[in-house]
Order: C-alpha cells, then structure tokens, then sequence
C-alpha cells in the first residue's frame, strides 16, 4: 500500500489558526466573506503545516472538478469487445483531454451495478456525464436524472419521441424535457442501404436487426420497412430476423434465413459486426457474395469492414466524431451553465443528428 | 443537459435549522457531538427541504467512497488495442463488483495527461487506486504517491530493487517503501521458454524484447541471458532486437533477425502480440514454423495465441487473476486500515509473484 506520510487536515488548520473548518474552506478556496486579519491566519496557518487543500472540501465550495464521467449501459467484457465503444472513447477522449477534462471511465459488470454507477454520479465526483448504449427499461437514464448530473446521451433515448416508451419520467414535466442526445441518421441510413440493394436488382432483401431494445436498431428496421413498403407495398415477415449487433448473432440470423428463405439475395445487416458473422455463414455455405448474396452493413468500422472477406458496403457513421460532440455539446453545457443557477427549465434539450453515407466495397 | 430540479444544499439546511453547515455535515453523516435537540432541528430540516447528502460532504468526513481508480499509462488508444488490459481490466471489475466498489478507469491521451490524473486521485474522489503499465521515467508513481492515494501496482515498479533507478523518492524513505505490487515471474518464465526452445534442439535462438522501459520486459530479457549464458557460456548479441510489446513492433524485429542473422532457428518473443508479429514475417519470407523457426510468445493471450498460424506455444500468465489480485490487496488494505491513521510506517509493502507455466501448442 502506497502511502504519503499522513497529511495536515483542514481540521488541522482551523485547529492551529482558532477558526471553523468553514473559514478554512472559504479562505483556501478563495471565497470571500473573511475579515483579513482572519484571512491572514489561516493562510499563516496553511503555509506552516504545508496543507494542500483536498479538492472534496474545494469541490464543496466551486462545485467544479475538471472531469466527466462516460457510462456504457453494457458489461465491461462487452465494452472491450465492441471496437465501437473505443472509436466512440476515442473522440470523447481526444475532446476531454483538449480542455484538461479528465475522462472517468465508470463500468460495470452488467445492470445489476446500475444503481451504484448512479450513487458515484450522484456523489459529487464528476462535473457531468456522457451516456451511452441505452437499453428499454434500463433503469440507468432515471437514476441518472435523478443524480442532478448534466448528461449528455450518445443515441436517441427512448422516451420523448414516444411517451409511452418513457423509461424516466417526473410530475410536470415530459419525461424527454431538457435530454440532450447525439446520434446518425439511423432510419434514413438503412433507407439508402436498403435502396442501395434495391437498386442492384435485388428482389429478395432481407434484414438482421440489431438488439431490438435499443433505438438505433428500432430506427434501422423501420428505414428497411420503409422502402420496402415503398418498393413492394408489403415486406415478408420472414425476411426480417432478429439479432443483437454481434458476429455471434449475425451468424445465427443468417443460418435462419437461409433456412427459411433459402431465395434471399441481399441482406442489409445493422452494423458491421452482424455482417461479418453473416459473411462468415455464406461463405461456409457455398454462396457467393455478391453474386448470389449481396451483403450491406452498418457503422464502417474501420478495420472490421475493411477487412470482412470480401470488404464490406457499409453505410459510414462517424463514431468518433459522435464521441467529440457529445463531449463538446456537455462541455459548453457546463460552461453556459457556470455563473447561473441551473435548472431543468433551463436545459435547452434536443437531439443532434449527424449523416451517414454509403461506403461501397465489395459486397454489395 | 439533463439537469435536476435544483436539489436542497446543505447549506439550506443549515439556514433552516439555524445551525452552522459542520453541525449539519456531523448529523447527516451519523456523527457524534451534536446535542439532541440541535440534531433533531437538523433532522427535521432535512425531512422538510428533502435534502439528499452530497457525497463530496459526508467523504469529508468518512473520507470512503467505495471506489477504486484503475490507471493505466498509457494512451486511451493502446488500452483499447492491446487486450492484455481488457483481461486484467476482467479481473479488477469482477472483484471490485464483489465487494460493490466502483471501478472508475482513468483514461489519457498520453504522459502529458498524468499530472491531471494525479490531481484527480489526489481530489478525494476514490478510496485507492491500481496503477498498471508503468515505465522508466514516468513521473505518474511519484505523483500518485504524493497525492496519498493508497496504490496497488500491477507490474514491479522500478524502484526498489534498483536504487540507482529509482522513479520517486522522498528524504528519509527509501523510494519503494511501501509500495505494493502484483507481478508474475518474468525471468523464471522466459527461463522456462528459452530452455524449452534449447531442449527442442535450436542452436540459435532469438529474443525480440518488449519496451525496454518497462521492468517486465528487462526481466524476460534477463531471463534469455540467464540461459543463453547457462548453456553457450555467452549470447550473441545480435540475436537480441528490441522492440515495444505490439504486432507492428514485432513485424520489424523479426525482419532485422533474418537481414543480420539468417540462421536464426527459434524466437523468444517478449509476448504474443510480438509473436504474431513475428509469424507473419516468417509466413512471408517462406520460413515454416516450427520447422525452420520455432517460436515461443509470453502471456497466453486467449483468442491471440490460439488463432495464430500456427497456434502459439506460449508461457501463459494468468492476467485476470492478476488484475483480480490487485484488486483485493487493494481493498484488503483499506479495510485494514479503516480505523486507524495510515501512515506510511504502517505499510507492509512487497510484491506478490504469480507463477508461469509453459503452454505447448504447434509453433515450437
């Protein structure tokens, strides 16, 4: 156990210069409200015991840390198994850091530990905070709310846009007031993908769906549902399987397609990671894509799609970039924020969407 | 910006109660020497404004956050790309989960990011902290030791059995005093797979070293010259390349090995992110493995060294049970230490070292 050698307290101070612990706080932080020569004590006082003021007791005083919490509603396993979480870290990092913010990385082991995530924002230990991953019924964006943290959530949350769906909600006030979100064009990002394959002649378009308890792969369905609709009136029920955005899902689903639509000629997958396990279930059966299947994405998550076999059309996010500006929009929020009183009243609310874009390769 | 209804501060209760704001701090948190009827006014005020402690205020006075900091030197993008941290990041968040800890991960850009992490563990905002990958010349152990934060280290530091290297030092204390760390057997380890390759009968054997700033690296180095000295009575030295612990790093090395020293017949890679490294090069330049070159990785990276081509024989580390080790010293400590002042006298410090075992798969 690394120890300093035990370090003078504030109880200390205000012991050897006869003041509260209150007036040692003001003095060290700079407040005013001291007489001088009580002033001068306490500085006398704190230069000869060699306090450095402990920035609990300062953050009392200024409310201000220099640091922002990132919550991933998903297991820590899954957090390093997911490289869309480390682009995602990687423009928060790289925005955090431009303004000396420190990046507090709080995981979990899965939602059970939720509550206790919700206690260390509550506890005063982070400025703010950037939420992503949210699931439905996830208690996490409640508690949070209830934290009094500003947050920031990467992904359109689910309630606001459909009241009934609320996760989070308080007398007065509609439970979506005041949320500010980042995320991509979802819907109309499958529409291209989805009329990208239509284009390529396709007459049998199937769809593996992301974790359906998640906004982004509700809003990518209903963009395939869209054009189909569009395209043939009505979609075949059995041309949409759902999945969970892993490659372990993504093979599953195309097993069952193939099983039940052995016709298929494209699937329109809703990110990458389900391509690749799809991708990997074709070759193994002898389908040629995209001769036989054309394969689309979602994400281009370089490298994963650059690499798939053969390269992976996707249509493009730019998740780094996502994480910069749910960074930045927190940020400004804080600075706006600091001479004023905060309120929700205040909280201007509202969700950024950033385009996606068709990046063709070789599947489709 | 998701902000709460402005919440109750301490300071209104104070003013409702008509007490000071320490009175009302020494109430909520439990604490002794407030008169009854003063703490029953205190108690009442509370009720009436729903006043919810602040955190920041009853750590003041507990000083105990249940939360342990996880540093890691080294860039954000490194922690994402090398899974030897996801693994020992497995360990640390399973054991702290256990005992209902926050894990809060503390992410860079870079050593210019260090002294901001210092200030943040130094702020009272977690109970102890694990620091991990640490190299020669990095100021973040001395930072951490002077902002008081009980520390587990993950890895020997460089102090301590090396006087003359020492990172931190303090006058009267010698500078790894104290100083906890978690490590597995590097030297006896690449004993152990050097004597392997020695015993398969390859005369010139290789080391592609890890960063050489880096005490697990110049341990496994040691390890090699131990044996190479042991059995030819001195080493070539062009057979040692240095490196940095990554694919890239190891691709270079590998290529020096076989411009210097065509005749090489086995390779001691520092670990297996080396090794794929180095199979790839021998892949390409028509060398088989282990035929013409035989080679032996260190860490036992699982999928890593089974997915190589051919799978990796490898001295395998446990590194969860690392990270879970660190862990629980950690809090072990705490608890320990719980009632009474630490000091630095008071730590046992000293080191615990995990064994190695050799994993025999296809590449030597």
């Amino acid at each position: 156990m690394t120890e300093a050698v035990s370090r003078p307290t504030l109880e200390a101070v205000a012991a050897r210069a006869g003041v509260s612990r209150a007036t040692v706080s003001r003095v060290v932080n700079g407040g005013d409200g001291v007489r001088e020569p009580l002033a001068e004590r306490v500085r006398r006082a704190v230069e000869e015991l060699g306090y450095v003021p402990n920035q609990a007791a300062r953050s009392l005083v200024t409310r201000r840390h220099d640091a922002v919490a990132v919550v991933i509603a998903e297991p820590e396993s899954r957090v390093f198994a997911d490289p869309f979480f480390a682009l995602q870290l990687r423009g928060i990092s790289k925005e955090l850091t431009a303004h000396d913010n420190q990046l507090v990385l709080l995981l979990t082991e899965g939602r059970a530990d939720h509550a206790r995530v919700a206690r260390y924002l509550a506890g005063g230990h982070v400025d703010g905070a950037l939420v992503f991953s949210l699931h439905l019924d996830d208690p996490l964006p409640g508690l949070i709310r209830d934290a009094g943290v500003p947050t920031v959530f990467g992904g359109r949350p689910d309630w606001g846009d459909d009241p009934g769906a609320a996760v989070c909600g308080r007398a007065g006030e509609g439970p979506g007031h005041g949320v500010v979100y980042v995320d991509c064009d979802n819907r109309g990002g499958a529409h291209t993908a989805v009329r990208h394959l239509v284009g390529l002649g396709r007459r049998r378009v199937a769809h593996i769906t992301g974790a359906l308890d998640q906004t982004s792969a509700v809003d990518r369905l209903d963009g395939y549902r869209d054009v189909m609709a569009d395209v043939w009136g009505e979609d075949d029920p059995r041309l949409v399987v759902e999945s969970d955005f892993t490659p372990a899902g993504g093979e599953r689903a195309m097993r069952e397609l193939l099983g039940c639509c052995p016709d298929v000629d494209a699937v329109f997958a809703a990110n990458d990671l389900t391509a690749l396990g799809a991708l990997r279930v074709l070759r193994e059966s002898g389908r040629r894509v995209p001769e036989d299947v054309a394969v689309v994405g979602f994400d281009d998550m370089v490298p994963v799609a650059e690499q798939t076999d053969p390269p992976l059309t996707t249509v493009r996010q730019d998740i780094e970039e996502m994480g910069r500006l749910m960074a930045r929009l927190l940020l400004r929020g804080l600075s706006d924020g600091r001479d004023r009183e905060r309120t929700a009243a205040d909280a201007p609310g509202g969700g950024v969407i950033l385009p996606t874009t068709l990046i063709r390769r070789a599947s489709a």
